[in-house]
């Protein structure tokens, strides 16, 4: 586990240091929003968010992060400098130069888009720590869905499991796993990118995925594919994927056929997944995830005839901690090992929080 | 690394303690024969084959083994108390009950296999070590592929390198692979199975698995699927796979259409394998490779068109352990630290040595 925050204030203060009040940050990139909070000890003080910016330099997203977490200090009655470190939660993937981390997502990045002119930018990445060293001591960055497997693994659905993997079932779909009680980062700290898996070779009959290519488990069985497909299906493309749902437990024939066929895709997806790394443990969350109740029973029938002696017995769990995963996932990147057991016992992410929207 | 033998030694005889000359067994267990060689730390002594024992009650396979090691320990002037440890690097899937390890492949219990009666017994289980550990101080067993990946990164292809896969191209498909340095097992030692990971969800339009499953990569583009798919479209039934190679070399347009599609496919698993695991060498073994100079433009091509921000820099290598691949397989996980040196320097595995047919 990167922990080395302790490390970090032993190499500053001494072995038997620790700070009365410590004041850590984590931040959260998705393509849509970036969301902010400032912690002590005891909890979260303070949570903004705002849409992601995509115009001007490539540099808007790192100042964007300083505005927010400035913004959040204040909130709080502190300011930047008071921030000792910053664990970054991030949409991936990355590409690492001169130690320093750039972001290459085709969600932000308009010149890495295959569909122009949607994002406003023609940016190919984002130098996304090297504008922020600076201002912390401690910086961390892991891809979200890593970095949600750790604060699982830590505080919720993944204690004591050393093998597990955290997937996302959102707009996207992503994973990140533990084998042999050890975290998967890969050369560049993109393992388990599942959503960019193969699920179909048949590629003049796959959906064109966000990167550009066809045959993606993303493509066929994420969230704006459930509305995609019943659109195709019912002629009617102005409902969204929670229409869909809804529809479904209507009764309404094509919401069926659209919500089956994504779920067995899916568990396919999950069988590959389970069948590569031989783990135990499936823990699952993203929004598509609010509507279980509907797929828990199709996806585990079509999961569990995958290849029996690789899924007998693997185990599917909700996110422990639901809407602050994607705070603890910054956040534990960087965590003293003091506050650890102590918020293993608190549970501060079952408290409630108002979130400013700036 | 698995490699206690040398932990074995020093809890027997103390830490210091190197005895003048030891002998190791490694076998080598797969669908269609059984491998024996015996070792000292000079190199291979002897090494014997035969068909593999599908007969009789569920220890023939244990005792196929026994077997064979007695008979290559006698050709070598020794007799089986003689070894000290046994390296077994077995087809699988394994699955473990009481600490011991037992033997899943549908290639030999013909209780697993979908269509009954090909293999002549009814097992569905092989308690593959239990018979064993009272004839060696030390026993190891792995899966085939997890086991060539220690041995290639140890001795082969692979030195040095952190973020690597072995990927057998033969009968079947398989792999093994290291992430951030550390061996993938997983919780039943049946990590990187990638052979039976889904390709396609098109069950309709998918070649049925050795497993009984419909989709997977194995039954796809595996050595058996080109002769398959060339007599579909030639309806030529009676070549072999070599055959559809030198069809294509003679530019026959069916083994060209059979052998792009096969190759094409691979490379997708290969990229599911990469984007997985975000690695950074692949290496190739099995006998499909020995048509690499055909397969590796077009395998490249497509492989490298794949999700590029994790695909591209990844090194294709192919085995550096060649036909001893097996042996080392097995030896590798039971070798002493002072073998290892000393086997890297004079390449045993680089020379000639007769194998007998029992």
């Amino acid at each position: 586990l990167p922990l080395t925050y302790i490390q970090y204030i032993d190499n500053c203060y001494g072995e038997n240091f620790m700070p009365d009040e410590i004041y850590l940050g984590a931040v959260d990139i998705g393509g849509t929003k970036v969301t902010a909070s400032i912690s002590n000890r005891k909890g979260f003080l303070t949570r903004v968010y705002q849409k992601t910016r995509k115009e001007g330099k490539n540099t808007a997203l790192p100042e964007q992060i300083i505005f927010l977490l400035e913004n959040a200090s204040n909130r709080a009655g502190l300011s930047l400098k008071d921030i000792y470190g910053l664990g970054i939660s991030s949409c991936s993937p990355f590409s690492f130069r001169d130690n320093f981390c750039y972001l290459k997502s085709a969600n932000i990045c308009g010149g890495l888009a295959k569909e122009r002119g949607l994002i406003p930018n023609d940016w190919t990445e984002i130098p996304i720590d090297r504008e922020l060293k600076p201002y912390f001591p401690r910086l961390e960055i892991e891809n979200d869905c890593i970095s949600a497997a750790i604060a699982e693994r830590q505080f919720g659905a993944g204690r004591g499991e050393d093998n597990m993997a955290y997937v996302t079932w959102s707009t996207g779909i992503g994973a990140g796993a533990f084998v042999n009680g050890r975290l998967l980062t890969g050369k560049n700290r993109n393992a388990v990118h599942i959503g960019h898996t193969f699920i179909s070779f048949d590629e003049e009959n796959s959906p064109l995925c966000g990167c550009g290519d066809y045959g993606h488990l993303e493509a066929f069985s994420a969230g704006p594919a459930i509305a995609r497909d019943y659109g195709l299906i019912a002629a009617d493309t102005a409902v969204d994927t929670k229409q869909v749902f809804e529809k479904y437990s209507q009764g309404d024939p094509g919401a069926i056929k659209v919500i089956e066929r994504v779920a067995k895709i899916f568990a396919k997806g999950l069988a590959n997944l389970t069948i590569l790394l031989d783990i135990k443990v499936l823990i699952l969350g993203g929004s598509i995830i609010n509507d279980w109740e509907i797929l828990e029973p199709l996806v585990k029938k079509e999961f569990f005839k995958c290849f029996p002696p690789l899924t007998e017995g693997v185990e599917f769990r909700l996110s422990g901690l639901s809407k602050y995963l994607g705070d603890m996932a910054g956040l534990c990147l960087i965590m003293p090992d003091e506050w650890i057991s102590l918020w293993q016992k608190t549970k501060p992410w079952e408290k409630e929080l108002e979130t400013i929207v700036l």
